[in-house]
């Protein structure tokens, strides 16, 4: 017989991962290393350590050593938003009249209202570790910014945010959380850097873009004295961190004998999806269990199920080192039509050869669907969802819609990664009935990905 | 050996209360009755249950009835976001250099960001039970009414909900969290009420105001068919009804061996504070323990340290029933200048007859040194407060402070009522240095309780 599930787990704080898990030491087809973009020949530890802290250049080259300790620091931390819950949507099956059982592992209990923390207060406490004065990043809604925030008041770093102007002066209120936290935030283009004066020059009055902020946050980081540049997606080491909310979620379910059939997670640059699926994933490729995985993307950016598996810049700016991932082209910009976040042009290395491999699904999903899937998981299970998050819930239903025709009993277990409560514009849109669908065309695919860089 | 204290704890599902606790039952000076408007006579149950639901008017006259049941599907509810954790702030207390320990009850775990959701669930359940549509209710910045529609959208009842016009146009995120929920929410004054049409008619473009708001939502009740009327705090019920927060965190002391030798709470209308504090309270009326309870209050809105203890209307319209309580007079504005929330005139009757009876202590604090307290803690604990719940940090820390100086180590739990994320215009005030002090004048105050009612 077995166990009696809450409505809500959470672990021990004994129960709460000591160490990481590094999913790329089990793969056996590797991510291709990230590239120069100067020489195109695969980036040092030294080249890494100019714009990264060294520990972090370390593990963004570390594809072996499967488990790596997280220190103290990180887990007292920790410990002060986790263990997150593993939730059991007793309300949302009800609803649905589903024999499926849906699980979902909420990471939106903190103030940046999402998983991004988890990465912060690593790369931050690695800043610390190496004696730096500060840190800089940028930008565009602040779910990120906010999340380094927190993290740099904890270790007394300053921490330097450019904020997309468009972003800085119509969505005032992260800005003020990001102040609240003591971080300097900049509209950019500013006037502080050299890239951002010389854009400024030629477009005056720009709202700015979120390519143009990396290279300002970049210029900052590689100028000033005491500083490096951090990142809250796409890199192997985010990848890395985010695995406490697998690891929390594998623990979980032994304990209480939860067996998922599909795992699903949205994705953007993939550092929820991967940091849920990872540990997982590593059962399966070591032979010891079987999942499906679901990568969820908005058919307004569909890096995974209609992009390229090549080399391409990671920014905008074409100023950070390449990577091999599947991509529309660094050069493609979603429509603004879409309110739902994931726009990012490409896919974490380690997702994308996974997905390559066959280990991985993906599917496409579009704005419209996700948010009528946000709202009926609103009013069944009680949380206002990131509309992110809201495109795995999407596919969750949909496979629980599934069971209830084949009246099969799967294990449906998603990622809920965030809290949409900043996000109340694009909600008014949808209620308004505002809200539109927008795919791209084959011809404005082809012209993004024209444009990249030949490399292999 | 006292345990180790984790950072968070969280009840078990079967540690979780399955009765509320009335304290009225165990206090020999019971809190004056509710009186009729018209006559002046103590309110009958039939005349409750005109505008309130049955149960909820019974609720409300039981003053002997020392535990109520709390029915099954408000503790299937309860367990979609409770047990809320019992926080040891670790990283303040270290911050402060304090010999002191340090405990909050966060509420903020939820959508609507509150301890509200407790009642609301409770109060829709009744309305539910009664076999009613729908249930109507004002609120200003929205707080309330976010938990009333989240727990009418579970119920599938009709939710109206009044809002302040001004809030209505300035604040509308708050506006599309209601309206996710399925909530039908009107500007007030509107031409749907005949109160609504009068005050239009005298005062074109009047932005509105809680109590006009009250008038239209009792009246709306009242006049539609199958409808009845909710309140969010004040009412003896809604502190019933929150006392599950202050059962969890007996449960979770005593598990843990936590004596608490100061209790702070924030109090507007006292809900959450009665709700913290009921069963210690209980303890002490008993002889059980004893506790130091401390209210905190804004400096603009000092009803139990300036007020008066008398009848007063519970609404600036005067349409619902007269309480005994410490006032300001319902006429009584705070200034434009506070922001920091818990602008009611009034108080509990029966966190005004603690008071009167020595049983609570109560102290004012200034809007700046609440920010300053708010900012410290969001930095230490990661969590950015309410401006309401700040009102208790002040007072915590500077409890901690004196211990400090004594070098007492004394054990202070206070209550972190929710969070501030739709707060950020009052936070960037703060940000900008552009917030300032406000105190009202002996002659204000003076003005304000002499328009009240002659009862006594």
């Amino acid at each position: 017989m077995s166990k009696e599930i809450p409505y809500k787990i959470y672990l021990e704080e004994n129960e709460m991962p000591r160490q990481w898990y590094n999913v790329r030491a089990d793969m056996k087809n590797k991510p291709a290393p990230l590239l120069n973009p100067g020489t195109l020949k695969p980036c040092t530890l030294e080249e890494l350590s100019h714009v990264f802290c060294e520990d972090l250049a370390k593990q963004e080259l570390d594809d072996t050593t499967a488990y790596i300790d997280i220190p103290e620091e990180i887990r007292n931390f920790y410990k002060m938003y986790r263990p997150s819950p593993l939730v059991r949507a007793y309300c949302l099956e009800k609803a649905l009249d589903t024999p499926a059982k849906i699980y979902y592992k909420f990471e939106g209990n903190n103030t940046s209202g999402s998983h991004k923390l988890n990465s912060a207060i690593a790369q931050a406490y690695y800043a610390k570790k190496q004696g730096l004065k500060g840190v800089t990043t940028e930008t565009g809604a602040g779910q990120w910014g906010t999340a380094l925030s927190m993290a740099c008041a904890y270790f007394g770093l300053d921490c330097q945010v450019y904020m997309v102007k468009v972003s800085y002066e119509q969505k005032p209120f992260r800005r003020e959380v990001m102040r609240t936290y003591g971080a300097n935030v900049t509209p950019s283009p500013s006037m502080n850097t050299e890239v951002g004066r010389k854009i400024n020059a030629q477009f005056p009055g720009t709202t700015g873009s979120l390519g143009c902020a990396i290279s300002e946050a970049v210029e900052a980081a590689t100028t000033q004295e005491g500083y490096r540049y951090v990142l809250g997606s796409v890199l192997s080491q985010v990848l890395l961190h985010q695995t406490v909310i697998g690891l929390e979620t594998q623990t979980a379910c032994k304990k209480f004998d939860i067996v998922p059939d599909i795992i699903i997670g949205c994705a953007g640059g993939g550092s929820n999806l991967g940091g849920l699926i990872s540990p997982f994933v590593g059962e399966k490729l070591r032979g010891e269990a079987d999942y499906r995985f679901i990568a969820v993307e908005p058919a307004s950016c569909p890096s995974l199920t209609r992009g390229v598996y090549a080399y391409d810049f990671c920014d905008t700016g074409a100023v950070c080192p390449l990577a091999k991932m599947y991509t529309l082209g660094s050069t493609f910009i979603p429509s603004a039509n879409h309110a739902g976040g994931l726009r990012y042009h490409g896919m974490s290395s380690i997702l994308s050869q996974l997905y390559d491999d066959g280990i991985l699904e993906a599917r496409a999903v579009e704005q419209i669907s996700v948010f009528e899937a946000a709202q009926q998981f609103a009013r069944t299970e009680g949380i206002l969802p990131a509309p992110e998050s809201s495109h795995a819930i999407r596919a969750a239903l949909d496979e629980a819609l599934k069971c209830k025709e084949t009246g099969e009993e799967k294990t449906i277990l998603f990622g809920l990664t965030g809290t949409g409560y900043f996000d109340m514009v694009a909600y008014q849109k949808f209620n308004d009935g505002q809200m539109s669908d927008y795919i791209p065309t084959d011809e404005e695919l082809n012209e993004s990905i024209s444009k990249m860089p030949k490399v292999d």
